[in-house]
């Protein structure tokens, strides 16, 4: 039975508040026809810090792809070593334990991926199976714990390691002045994260069924632009109706495995921003408690993409609800728009 | 049983011929001091003739970054439905009966990736799995083929399917005049291909246990720098020598199934060029008789990255060798220096 470990989190030194966010946008673009919405949209976001790789004043630079590529990867190679570790001790395995390391990043590329670096310099083995994802967006966290169970279905005696690196301060682009870029600038966090799935032992959230739904023609809501400027970020204002057009394929999972979402004792969902949460409320009829995780995960580090899941999940297990038997959902939501769902009981 | 069925390759329209790759790096570069190097490089590839997205001279331009991912798109919204179709039929399964798509490619960049694409426009399920792929080089073929056998183990009651699109020509850079670029830009072909992995039923190659192997230390020997102008590829003359390190993987492989390399009935492997296929040859002491479906592909379509060992799967496919009960390994290699290999055998 596949069993996700404690994730462990990390995020970089640079604090910055919403005071310093809207404080930003307001000297950056003085004249905007529709500053007081954008200003607005930050401040509903419930984001109230973030942590960024860079002071505020660099992040807001573009000093080119090549550099940014290099931030990156200057990044990775400093922060993966230690949230790594911790996935590892708190899975209670040693690196030579591990088969598969699932990769999660959309907000760099490079090739070959970071698993390869980490089978080189972090002491992985030379027979790893690399599962890099870069497209999958804000989904890929979520996407990436379905994806390991299946493999841990498929091999039980095998442990996967999840990583997902994000740095959304490096897809920062100054030239992008409308609504939904000035948004993205106010929401995005970096952040780092790391997560075991043992396929036999280990205590934890055993990852059961899991499905997709991605809703019909609203690629173009959540995208990105390929430039020589690099990534585009690229984001509808219908995103935030779209739980509607999910939450029934959600249902059906939950009542397949004879549950209720009534009945959930949790629910951890990549929370894009708080309307996402509410509506999933509504929708799946289920207590509004339970989004504490995703809340505290988006207030305190932002909307960090693939990470934030496990940010969220982190929150879940150091609480008294993450018991033996306690049975939930997790959910992540993104580009498609697409949504990757699985259940899960705590063991 | 995860059963691999025959697939489906397709071509751009514009065939250049190896006089029209020597012939156009003499007019680019005439007082190279290695032109000589370069060319007998070329000429050792074995590749005769490419087909590309573009007339010649269009492919020497760089039109930027932006323009060239608008091409990748044109391109895979033209050629994919026919090549996916072409599989489906050879498994002759409906589209709805696809439970996930592996999508691999390392020669453009889209998020979403064209799953979403295929979802909306080619009438695939809105609740597939998507697992696209993009840093894993000319061994995403492979690596496709043994993640989507793994899946098939999980669920055997699900369907695959796998869709491999490279562009290579869009990663040309003009200003890159090293040997290793020049002989990249006579090397590198374009192509798209296709192919269903089937859970249960089906014809084809059942494909069993995989392995993968990295070699230590020699990440940058095959990689991509990310510029403005987009994926600059470097190639280190090293990686002719690199099958010495990952054939004792492979062999141990065959040998866990309790085969013998010398009893291969075939053998599929993701050719960078000739020398690879001798070592391999060499190293795993098999007849050197079973590379002429990867020579055959290297020869007509030039390396087409992760399409290479469908192209030469599907001639496997067509030959008589193919019979119930023949037995042999498909092997992919690149960036890390990495290898995917499996065993399959047909059915």
């Amino acid at each position: 039975m596949a069993v996700l470990c404690r994730p462990a989190v990390q995020f970089p030194d640079h604090e910055i508040t919403l005071a310093d966010t809207v404080g930003s946008a307001r000297r950056l673009h003085p004249d905007h026809p529709r500053l007081a919405t954008a200003v607005r949209l930050i401040e509903n976001t419930g984001v109230r810090t973030r942590r960024l790789l860079q002071p505020l004043d660099e992040t807001l630079r573009h000093p080119g792809v090549a550099a940014r590529t290099e931030l990156y990867w200057t990044a990775v190679r400093g922060y993966l070593p230690d949230v790594v570790q911790a996935a590892l001790d708190q899975a209670e395995l040693t690196r030579d334990r591990i088969d598969a390391v699932v990769f999660v990043s959309c907000t760099g590329f490079t090739m070959p991926s970071p698993i390869v670096w980490m089978i080189n310099e972090l002491g992985f083995s030379t027979r790893l199976h690399q599962l890099p994802v870069a497209q999958l967006g804000c989904a890929a966290g979520s996407s990436a714990i379905s994806n390991a169970a299946r493999y841990c279905r498929a091999f039980p005696d095998h442990n996967v390691l999840i990583v997902a690196c994000e740095l959304c301060s490096l897809c920062y682009q100054p030239t992008e002045t409308d609504v939904g870029s000035l948004l993205a600038a106010g929401l995005f966090g970096d952040g780092f994260a790391a997560a075991v799935m043992r396929g036999a032992g280990g205590r934890g959230l055993r990852v059961g069924p899991s499905a997709a739904e991605t809703i019909p023609h609203t690629a173009d809501w959540i995208s990105y632009e390929v430039r020589e400027t690099g990534f585009h970020f690229r984001l509808d204002s219908r995103v935030r109706d779209t739980m509607r057009a999910v939450t029934p394929g959600m249902a059906k999972l939950v009542a397949d495995a004879g549950w209720s979402t009534g009945d959930l004792d949790f629910v951890v969902a990549h929370a894009g921003g708080p309307r996402i949460l509410d509506d999933l409320t509504t929708y799946l009829d289920i207590d509004p408690a339970h989004h504490r995780f995703s809340r505290a995960a988006l207030a305190e580090h932002g909307n960090t993409a693939s990470v934030l899941i496990f940010d969220a999940l982190a929150r879940l297990f150091d609480d008294d609800v993450a018991g033996s038997g306690a049975r939930g959902l997790v959910a992540g939501f993104g580009p498609g728009v697409s949504a990757d769902f699985s259940l899960g009981v705590f063991i």
